[in-house]
């Protein structure tokens, strides 16, 4: 396994690391999420990514028994959870990151978790709703009660993330140190044009969510669509045109074949092809079956094979390469 | 019920709340108490506002008993206490706004109401004779060690919660998020006047106390002068004078009239008059009777009576609008 | 002559000063204008105070004529200009308290003067359309670039000026030092009440106008009423209604009998009532006849007269001592 | 005319304003520019628009010598500058935002505007080869020594404005005023989606430029289309493509028609749609004729025409409204 810091942060983190989402406490038997953890750790995955609204706290649950199963040395790996969503049926107060959800969400988080503490807290969106220097206040309070080790954020924009770090320099606190945005071949704005800025002067880290695009760059749907409803409880609503949905399964085919020639599987080939940039610090796996798990890992593997010409290959095929700023 | 945001702040406090003060451990018993609690919480009320130096800590006592009893998700509602007056018998150092009553007494409210932490402590009055840092410092330690989450005060003017402000400024501190001023139809300059700067600028939040005037604006008096005694304690003094008592006695009488002709009773009209104001993030109601309080929560409806018509009817009998200032 | 200081701030400034409101460039020649001055000068009076609007700039326009023909050492002497107003044709942006104008007002200033700096410079009023931190900045601005040696505000309420501190704190810059209230036997409550707070812990300074209430405090309508008009300009607008001039003239009256059993005259009376004051940082003597500021002038010495027991008869015929605040 | 904050600022600047681009010193006359000038002048426009780039420089000295010619009280009007591209034969250090461009830059175009100071100065792009703190400082001390009263940006993105506003907070400096997009029925995203959080909590000003969308809106392309050449000097790089031509040439026959029922020129409709957005501080026109300018000015007294109907018919021709953020 390689690991990478999350940032400018001096937390060393797994560059592949798995998810609970859609999976624990939901799509699958606790057995086999027991499973896909134990040859995680054996790989030497040390990131284990929740939230709150995975499988409505199901997913930490689960996760919460099988780490106090397994009984590994609490140091040795790196848990996180997510807040914003709450559960399903939130009242008011009961979402969102005001001071009262974020303290009483990780608590329970923590709870559901059976742990002390997280290593990882993310705002899992942002909040128009709340000013940010509540919510940064929270997570500093929360830092500073020994509850949570680092905070960040997912799915926010660059001013957001920016005005983060304007109130804890305001505040004298400690800003985001990681974000966990969408980034796969197909959603590439974010990490390769609008976070640069952040990443060269901020040392922001990033835990990469969807890294197959819901699954459309593991070749699975090559051969047949999926339908409007799976894509868009995935996150692919914005791929609900049918004429985009077919432009990219073609490509998908194409890079399949590509990806066949350097002699990976196109879903290792499409994590591989994360892994390169040097921006992502960990590429989160989501598996439903340990067969999958054990062929994804092979991505850290994979990267060798991305030569220069295969990647100028690859761009060729995508024709989505992020436009710099003229200035 | 509606919700509405707390000043600036992420918290969302149901428009009517519920408060212990003069009923709780005093006017009503128990059971009373608990039936009220329970009303209001099925409409949605999710504030409940108490006081150290209600019923001599009485009010906060029963509330606990009550709130353990209900079992209620403790993150679905808001409780609060406020610390100055200390007990009837206070000695030094047992009132006021000092650290060592602040922490103390925040630690007495807690183990009053069972609970681990309060949602909103307010400073109950401010104190001329502890320096506004020492004060600003405690809340904070308060909120840093989790024992309350947001802090605010009572009845100060805009010149010290201005103070408070620039002390947090100072310190990088979190500053006061609400206010707890007398307003009605009779008490209006600090909400309409002196505050306006305050909740423009830096998003004061207010939760109102005496809404009907202690009991005036119910029209209970119309009839019948209340005594100088009861006045006094319920926050009348400065309605003394016979002469002012019988304005505003024939004013409520003409009130009343107005309100019957949009349809609802005159504390219901009384307290939608309240809730218009956008700058009232939530308007205390106290009930010693569980028909009291059934009436009173249907002043949310009754604010669409309140038309620009009818508001202007109310200014002409009122007669007490705040002057704006003229520069 | 006494000297104080200017709230906590280094500079001494004659107690009684000379304003060039309403008389120089207006109701007086120039000639007695200089005579004025130099009475003053030579009693020992440092401060001469002015402001863009009086006269429309002419009082400024004769008081830097005057200074250059007397050319006293620079040193010896402070001199102020307040900017807000403008001229009474001033367009957008020629009035208020926005940079553009504190700049350019200021400028404005010093070539009437003919001065290079001026020693204080007042915002003459607040501006709610400009942001207390813009003025706050070109106030330190001018302070800066060595036009301006102190700056402070006229007739601000005690929470603006509380902001305008929190400001300067906000961004390490220098507060105001001085306010111009009216002050008199009159009008008590900003002085003995709302700035109390200011005075003690923020070392506010005053230099105070209407001294003798546009002249009621004098004596001179002792038998004959002002005329509506006349006190509209005076700043007297408050004391429009009948019934309370004619209980303000009776009280003069008495205060009258009282000063002549002191031995002084009543004007004078008055304006050692303000010295009285600790908080009172320097009287500003308005004057069109040189035995007038003459007689006034005196002032300092009468103060000796005011014993305790005087203090306390004047308080038993004015009734309108401000209460201070419980808490 | 109507004046406008700019943005939170003290600043009050004329809804419509006159830009030099494209005209002074290049398309027109010195005596059309002073004509020009005269026309805005007289109707109340006091903001005059300038760019060190507009016709390298000759904008900048032709107005500067009607502004001596002219001469209009100096508070009366309002001139900026903007600093960044330099001339076209910029070297190294001759254009971009370091401190040695800003200060040069600005003192050179002082000179040829031949004024003591600028009351606007923009950074003209974002400079990603200088640190912000550079930039700001730079800013910081030009208006300290009194050469600009605000400075400001055009073209930054919303991040890029928070990070101005953090480095301001983070050195306790002043931050930026006013922003410079473009803006207008064609080209929107920036002023209705990207900046609400700066206008709402950093109260940023604007001055929108190209609000007829480079003529293509003042329908004089209806019967012809602009070629190639012209929109890509003119900022219409983005509709270079002939079928988003079209589009835009086809809705806007649809929008000359609704402007006809309402009874103004298509030219006067879109100014006034863009004087309808609140967050719109002024609208920078560019005209080349005076009869031009004078049909122009008549936007302040259309905008009554855009009715709520006459808005929703506006959308409906444009189907371009900014969706906004989920969250």
């Amino acid at each position: 396994m390689e690991y990478r810091s999350l940032g400018k942060s001096g937390l060393q983190v797994s560059a592949l690391s798995l998810g609970s989402w859609l999976t624990f406490g939901k799509q699958i038997t606790d057995e086999v999420a027991g499973q896909l953890m134990e040859i995680a750790y054996e790989a030497g995955v040390n990131f284990f990514d929740n939230a709150e609204i995975y499988a409505n706290g199901q997913s930490e649950v689960v996760m919460g028994n099988l780490l106090k199963e397994k009984n590994w040395d609490r140091s040795s790996y790196i848990v996180s959870s997510k807040l914003f969503f709450g559960s399903s049926q939130a009242k008011p107060n009961q979402k969102g990151l005001s001071r009262k959800h974020i303290m009483e969400g990780c608590h329970a988080a923590l709870k559901r978790l059976q742990l002390d503490y997280v290593d990882l807290l993310f705002c899992h969106r942002p909040d128009k709703n709340t000013p940010i220097e509540e919510t940064v206040w929270a997570m500093n309070h929360l830092i500073a009660q020994g509850k949570v080790l680092y905070w960040g954020t997912s799915e926010w924009s660059a001013s957001e993330l920016m005005e983060a770090y304007l109130v804890a320099e305001k505040y004298h606190l400690i800003g985001p140190t990681m974000e966990q945005p969408q980034y796969n071949m197909l959603v590439r704005d974010k990490m390769e044009k609008e976070y640069l800025h952040l990443f060269k002067h901020y040392g922001l880290g990033t835990s990469i969510w969807s890294p197959l695009a819901s699954g459309l760059l593991s070749g699975k749907y090559n051969q047949r669509m999926p339908t409007d409803t799976r894509m868009n409880t995935d996150g692919l609503e914005w791929l609900k045109e049918r004429t985009l949905q077919e432009q990219w399964i073609e490509k998908t085919c194409r890079l399949t074949e590509l990806a066949a020639k350097t002699g990976v599987s196109m879903p290792v080939f499409a994590l591989a092809w994360c892994l390169k940039n040097p921006n992502v610090s960990t590429v989160i796996l989501g598996a439903s079956k340990t067969a999958q798990l054990q062929e994804n890992l092979q991505a850290i593997e994979a990267v060798k094979q991305l030569t220069e010409q295969v990647l100028e290959e690859v761009e060729q095929i995508l024709q989505n390469k992020p436009e710099q700023p003229q200035f």
